[in-house]
């Protein structure tokens, strides 16, 4: 037996949705709640489904199947479709599972021609041809994509033979007049005449709105919104009712409360004698809802009741389509309303003490693709508007910032002395940045992907930050977009957030976290299983954390501590050292900075977890790249340049993030990890004695190990030198050792490390770059060939890849649990702060997520969403 | 209960080789089959291994058996230990499940002490004190680590005060004072008096053995041999017969055939009166066997029929200890002897034709690792054996060359032309130097790994190649090698398979493949279940590999082709295209010349399978590097050289083995696989008419796939293609798409791949770098420390890493296997020519593996060895 293609209103409802798609199922779900809704029919998935399996044809079953429930809809309304006496009209809509523009919208009207167009005229001879004409625009643009404008054009011809001000304001005969012109314009743009038999403008109508779900724009949202190609698109067919029929009638959109502030007040837009599609075009200006209140005010009322009941039914604020037809209100659309992130807190909180939503409902009604906006400043709306941007880059660290261009590091803690905001522009950042990093406002480079110095140091702060646009072309003392040239001192504004960089000085909203989001967080923690902690490498940005609710921190990269002016240059000794001797000499002049750092860690986190991978990048990144530099290092270091330049040549990579790096330092020069040890130690010693009678909790993690044995052989290591000071000074330091597993080797041989390593602390970018055997940055060149041809439907980088790396990290998961169940394992890589990755490392059995500090909130009420 | 730790000879046999080791389960297998072996007791390996677990303390049940074991032993000899009468002396020697040079080998006459030495001289004074002088000597060097030269000198004094030529002619009295200045020498070195207690210097010696099994060179050995460090090693303790007794003595060493020739023939080296030391040591020339046979004939005759026994049972050449103590033949030891490759494959024929082994045996017999020798040109060993070499590099691609030294590729063929043999040697080799390459004897580089261009090409030619030999500084027109200077035209030898560099001309021995080994081959094809095929990218290496052998080629790899002069200015032309018309343009000028390539590898192929690889490594492999070879090639594309280097910079990737290589080059631009899909075919079309009957099997790869969607995307498109001209021309070809599973991902996904694929192959290559996350030519770097410390005991890229990789690699081939049971699946990595990762594909469902055409001889034989 075939499955049901077409289901009336009466036989569905919301949870059907899959099948009805929403606009469908929220139609159905009105009608089993009694309210005012036009009656119709929903063409299902399904028929979509079949349209494509069956080369793109209306099955026989289909058109049935249509047929058979206009029948059913005409002996509900009463009407007859395609017939001169009591004429039933119908909308065309579009509705997939999940909202999404870009598809076909609506058509009005269908029903009409000529006949019963002149049949409906004996009665309301406007109405009538208004609804005519507006049917011939619609159906030529949506359904057989004529521009709009050559019907506009008809209409300025009338408007000025006429000297009539508004198309509202035609008479009834130039009305029909109209309708004339647009069969003529129709004829000509489509190549044949309006087509007369409703039936055939209906299964056309239907077809087009399959076909939109395969337009280019519909393609390129279902991409950019994780959407599957293959649930395809309901066809919603439904009575018509008329805004448009005289003076008595309205027609408008409206949310239950305000989408913008959040206040519980009806707030929308609508127009008096007038269909739908007149609110939206933007072509008549709409009437705040106060002035329906003041007009109408009994069916203003009955609005503002039926969405209170609406919004108690779906647990949700609705943005809903109304009209009034001679005076009574029908409900043409109910769904739930997009709001900013500001208005989605204080409704989530509002709807909790009303009682409308429980506290989960209220976390699960947050979109967290929009929380970023809470928690890194933006630009005012206002001032965005009267801009466009100059340049656009890969949006590496979210946040609006302005100030005055420095091309270098030098320069921007100049103007910073000066008390100027700066945005730091490079080609890229390295190491020897930090400092002007720190103290810039923002930083924009012209090369680099999403993992680049800059991103990832630029994220770690919290900082706005774009890389990689390659509409820049900076040189040494000018940055050069689209041939303008911009120096340092000029102003620029840049959005982390979109990737746009904008001219001049843009006004910036600043942040403060409310109580209502507070609230939600609060309550995201008690039903959240997992912790959130922090990837954060100093006291500041740590102490950021912990305002923003992390519950420790799972990530200390002590390199960034390596890179700082005071000691990148006894790093550079150390790796300068032709024998252990020098090398540990270095090692002890690091070794007070990298103690005194720790210190500052423990006293923040006190006895707060926190994890510090020992020293992980390629020891190329510490040296210096630009002459002069190599030249000055030579001066202090009092050895040639010549030999610098060996020393850089030797530890050069073919693939560096294939190379020497990671526990693969510590075990061609153990006296690095032995060095980070004493210094951690000891300063957790130090800090134990400060702090009476809190016990520290330091995890100590070994990076990059993809055999037990590289763990064993430095963890021994490490053990022994801590239990030494541990001894040595009386007092005990509750520290673990355990390590990140980034390799795929380390995740098939998880159940050998997990016998050993006290945690596991997966690092998911690394692991996604081996997985799929491509770098983040190098991926940069080819991965739009992708998005266009439907390889990929998204980042694997930004939302984990579930099907490849997940399973690898399922299956290390199940196995470290299965010889060691209470080990303690989490996620330290960027998907940490991914809502849709935090979804699926619920589901595995992870303990904890760590992510950058500002992801922190958004970590939380993902962690408590269902 | 505890398990037994030792065992008498006669409690054992061979099977227990894991428990008593090779020596000690042999001279129990010998006791049991009559032979006169001088009977004794074994401390069993697990004694070791407790050792080891407990602290590097003898325990007392150890002790206790031993001891119990040496009453018994006094029972079966009717002597006793420790005792003036009839005193019972012993040897010690070690015996791990494999042998093991490196480990402490034997001490002789443990027992004696002065008290036993006077009773015995009693007897024979001779006998009594040349025995003690040698227990102490031995005792001092192998159980306290005492240099013998410390003893040898005392011997000089001696030598010279009586003025003796050899210590076999010392007196008595002499021998006595011999033994007084060795007790001085031991007091003095050792730091204490020479141990009285023979029970003492039993246990000693025992714990030494255990010692031994972790000195530095037996870990070095276990490393280079893939012994595992935990089997431990057992102790075997023996009547002691004499040598050394009187004039009617002989020890010795034989063979039970020629080791280095394989001739049916007793061969081995003997001394009258001596120990088996004296044999070894070198201080005294020993006797060819033949001698023994005109002294004691009887003896000799019984030895080789003893022989004959011992290589019937074992079904294996043996190599024997033996001692005539006072005219009666003992046997002290027997094991398979090591054998030239050339033995190897003479005696393996000859024993089928005796019926002494089966072919499976016979094919068992052939230690792969050295078959090589008998594939590659070698130097002659006497040649080899006046010289040291001048540097060493890492042996890339085995074989001996000797040539004069070219600084270029030019200049290779300039003295090419001059019919001189040429060794290329260059800092690194590009796609540039591949002619220069093709006449060279052989390639040298200062820089890169296993897998460089070189070692990758010249494995493929089968041309002999050292790579990355630090040693080397080369410079424009001189290589300077540890201060000495080398100039083009300067003979240099160079053996691939060891990485040592000669200076000067060596006389090397050429390859025939002998009938023997053919036969080898053959019965080898009989019992293999899984097919060898080559991988070899041109007609003239595919011949080259089906005179081996091969049963088809499993990797042709079309970039080499690319690589030639005559068409690589075609694909710079394609690379610095501005559009697609020109991308196309430029591959149109290749199409001829690849479809001819194609045409000429189907014409030796035949019917035979032929996988052929579209394009894999990143664009810029192709470009130009020189400054010189830039504004060259500015000139003849008449563009300017700054765009030129806008290119190149623009194909810059951080980590080009993660970058835009593979599939991903076709997905972004498909008219690459297109025009390779127009080649393929039209060649095969042209063959298959030309050679009238003959159905071709053409394997379309597509490279590094990592979703199912990759590889559909292309293989819809190229079988449109191919249909489309199969259609056109009316000629059949029965080609098939697969792909090469070479990403964590495309393991893990499997099943989807499979699904779709016609045939899937392994590339271990860079599964290996992927799963562990480095490259082998970074890894370099780290590797020999993770060696030093045993991390890793042998390289990943030469042997597959079963642990990791290999359960990669069987995951992906159940989960395929689950979906399409029948798919073909093989590897074509290096690992493919590896006997050691062969053993591993056997078991996993394989059903082909494909290596380099001189590796298929061993490949055929490994996959039929057991």
């Amino acid at each position: 037996m075939n499955k049901q293609l077409v289901y009336l209103f009466n036989e569905g409802d919301a949870n059907m949705r899959s099948t009805l798609g929403g606009k469908g199922a929220n139609l159905a779900e009105m009608t089993k709640l009694g309210l005012p809704v036009p009656q119709g029919f929903v063409v299902s998935t399904n028929a979509c489904i079949d349209y494509y399996a069956q080369d793109e044809k209306l099955s026989k079953q289909l058109v049935d199947e249509v047929k058979n429930n206009m029948f059913k809809l005409e002996e509900i309304t009463n009407k007859t479709f395609d017939s001169t006496i009591n004429p039933l009209l119908v909308s065309v809509r579009s509705g997939a599972r999940a909202s999404m523009p870009g598809m076909m919208d609506t058509i009005l009207n269908l029903g009409l021609n000529d006949e019963v167009a002149k049949a409906m005229a004996l009665d309301n001879e406007r109405l009538a041809y208004d609804s005519y004409r507006r049917l011939i625009q619609m159906f030529a643009n949506v359904v057989k994509g004529i521009d709009k404008k050559h019907f506009d054009l008809d209409i300025e011809t009338l408007l000025s033979k006429y000297h009539v001000e508004s198309d509202h304001d035609f008479s009834p005969d130039q009305l029909m007049e109209l309708v004339d012109l647009h069969k003529d314009t129709y004829l000509r743009e489509v190549g044949h005449a309006f087509p007369q038999e409703p039936e055939g403008q209906l299964l056309e109508a239907i077809e087009a709105v399959f076909q939109s779900w395969n337009n280019a724009r519909a393609i390129y949202y279902r991409r950019m919104n994780g959407i599957p190609d293959d649930w395809g698109t309901a066809v919603t067919i439904q009575e018509m009712v008329f805004g448009n029929r005289n003076d008595n009638c309205a027609t408008g959109v409206a949310f239950s409360r305000n989408p913008a502030t959040g206040e519980d007040k009806l707030y929308g837009e609508f127009l008096f004698n007038a269909q739908g599609e007149d609110v939206v075009a933007g072509t008549h200006t709409p009437l705040p809802m106060d002035q329906l209140k003041t007009a109408m005010p009994s069916q203003y009322q009955e609005f503002v009741d039926f969405s209170k009941m609406l919004e108690k039914h779906y647990h949700d604020m609705q943005d809903m389509e109304f009209t009034i037809d001679d005076g009574k209100l029908f409900i043409l659309q109910t769904r739930s309303g997009k709001r900013t992130a500001q208005a989605a807190v204080k409704i989530a909180n509002d709807m909790v003490a009303e009682g409308v939503i429980s506290k989960a409902d209220a976390i699960n009604s947050i979109d967290l693709r929009i929380v970023d906006g809470l928690l890194h400043p933006q630009f005012d709306i206002a001032a965005l508007q009267k801009v466009d941007p100059i340049a656009k880059g890969l949006p590496a660290s979210p946040g609006a910032a302005s100030g005055v261009i420095a091309l270098s590091a030098a320069k921007a803690v100049e103007y910073h002395k000066d008390n100027k905001k700066v945005i730091l522009v490079r080609a890229e950042t390295s190491p020897e940045d930090i400092e002007g990093m720190h103290i810039s406002q923002g930083i924009l480079t012209s090369r680099g992907g999403m993992t680049s110095h800059a991103a990832v140091v630029a994220r770690g702060m919290g900082k706005s930050c774009i890389v990689g646009s390659n509409d820049l072309n900076i040189k040494d003392d000018v940055m050069i977009v689209n041939g303008k040239e911009y120096y340092e001192g000029d102003q620029i504004s840049i959005d982390g957030g979109t990737g746009f960089i904008y001219e001049g000085k843009l006004d910036t909203q600043s942040v403060t976290i409310s109580n209502d989001f507070n609230h939600l967080l609060e309550w995201a923690d008690d039903i959240a299983e997992l912790k959130v902690y922090a990837n954060a490498d100093s006291a500041e940005d740590i102490q950021t954390a912990l305002d923003f609710g992390a519950q420790g921190v799972g990530l200390v990269r002590t390199e960034h501590m390596f890179f700082e002016a005071d000691r990148i240059r006894s790093v550079r000794e150390m790796i300068l050292a032709t024998n252990d001797l020098q090398r540990e000499h270095a090692l002890q002049k690091i070794l007070p900075i990298q103690r005194s750092d720790f210190e500052k860690i423990f006293r923040v986190l006190k006895d707060k977890s926190v994890t510090i991978r020992y020293l992980d990048p390629p020891l190329h990144e510490f040296m210096p790249t630009s002459t002069q530099d190599i030249e000055e290092l030579a001066t202090v270091m009092d050895i040639s340049v010549a030999e610098i330049r060996d020393v850089i040549r030797s530890l050069h990579e073919f693939n560096p993030m294939m190379g020497h790096r990671g526990c693969r330092l510590a075990i061609t020069y153990p006296e690095i990890a032995l060095m980070q040890t004493q210094a951690l130690i000891e300063a957790a010693i130090n800090v134990t004695k400060e702090l009476d009678g809190v016990t520290l909790q330091p995890e100590i993690m070994i990076p990059l190990v993809g055999d037990v044995r590289e763990f064993n052989y430095l963890a021994s290591k490490i053990k022994k030198l801590a239990n030494q000071l541990i001894e040595e000074f009386g007092i005990n330091v509750n520290y673990t050792v355990g390590t990140m597993i980034e390799l795929p080797r380390a995740c098939i041989l998880a159940k050998d490390i997990a016998l050993e390593a006290d945690f596991l602390s997966f690092g998911t970018n690394d692991l996604t770059q081996m997985t799929y055997g491509f770098s983040r940055d190098d991926a940069a060149s080819f991965l739009d060939s992708y998005y266009d041809v439907g390889i990929y439907d998204k980042d694997p980088f930004a939302t984990l890849d579930t099907k490849g790396v997940g399973q690898l990290i399922k299956l290390a998961i199940t196995d470290a649990r299965s010889v060691k169940p209470d080990i303690k394992i989490g996620v330290c890589g960027e998907h940490g702060g991914d809502p849709d990755s935090i979804a699926f490392f619920k589901q595995i059995g992870m303990n904890y997520v760590s992510c950058s500090p500002y992801r922190v909130p958004i970590a939380r009420l993902a962690l408590a969403q269902e």
